[in-house]
């Protein structure tokens, strides 16, 4: 039997009945069985500051740490402000560092936004995009994922309520899982 | 005589001899005699949770109020991966919640993007402008200031080295001034 494929997701939003990570608990329910995916805690990591390079805070060493090692990421986020909760761009910053030492290079990855109302976290997902961009991430262009009305989609326990969601979130993991395959050096399953 | 423009800068560096507080420390030096500017200090500000929202850390409490009270905010950035450090990011957050007390509308807003290379972090700029739209902070628009080659421009002590630089940011932080004016309720200079 082939690995199966080690996803990390990360979520942005600190809260405990967080929506977002509501449909992250959906994704993971439907996503192919070759997926293994990990939600990465990222409460306790401690903002970026080159400063502390010398000496690098435990939680910094944990997520390069982590990230090295997966082979793909799965980044799932609300909009804060019309642009990306500072939770995850911190994320972003802390592995892309050291100059030179990016952990993200060559990780495919897919984003999924998600609101209540119907835009579905456009801004944040986009504004990921362009760092993405920059960090070397190869990132799924279709389908695009705005989740919006996430909160009639998914219920307390991550599972989907509406059918047409559960179908549309299965063909975006299916798609990822196709996606990972091109930059992941094993054989089709 | 009148009261002093109170303005807050904030910087999106936590780094000790960040280039760009470097470059704040010169925009006071030339500001109008109007403005009395502080930098309000980001490094111990909690990451943005809804669930603390009941008993907030006294960090948020502290900046909410410093918002509250100012006349006009300073934003310095330099670019993390093509867009906003996280502290910067999470300061906007923090001052917008919860949902209601948005302390940033109306408070007239200057952004100045900075970095050692030629485009002045132009991204960080950019992504940062999208957010104060949707905080309703009325930004100065012109002169925009995408500082490239900042460590050519002010030394360690945040003196201008450059006689174009000198020049250029007196002219921005003199129409900042006429910007706040807009905006605060009492007799032009």
């Amino acid at each position: 039997m082939t690995q199966p494929l080690d996803v990390v997701a990360l979520i942005g939003s600190l809260r405990r009945d967080s929506l977002t990570k509501r449909l992250v608990f959906g994704l993971i329910e439907v996503a192919p069985r070759s997926m293994h995916i990990e939600i990465v805690p990222l409460a306790e990591l401690s903002m970026y500051n080159e400063d502390l390079e010398d000496q690098p805070p435990p939680s910094w060493i944990d997520l390069r740490a982590r990230i090295q090692c997966a082979a793909a990421v799965l980044i799932a986020t609300p909009e804060y402000n019309r642009s990306v909760p500072a939770v995850l761009k911190n994320a972003l910053d802390v592995g892309s560092r050291p100059y030179g030492k990016n952990v993200w290079a060559g990780k495919p990855a897919a984003v999924v936004s998600a609101s209540p109302g119907a835009m579905g976290a456009f801004g944040a997902n986009h504004h990921l995009r362009q760092a993405l961009t920059y960090l070397d991430m190869p990132t799924m262009q279709q389908p695009e994922a705005y989740i919006g009305g996430v909160d009639k989609m998914v219920d307390e326990n991550g599972h989907f309520i509406k059918d047409s969601a559960r179908q549309f979130c299965t063909t975006v993991m299916d798609e990822f899982e196709r996606w990972i395959l091109r930059f992941v050096n094993r054989p089709a399953p």
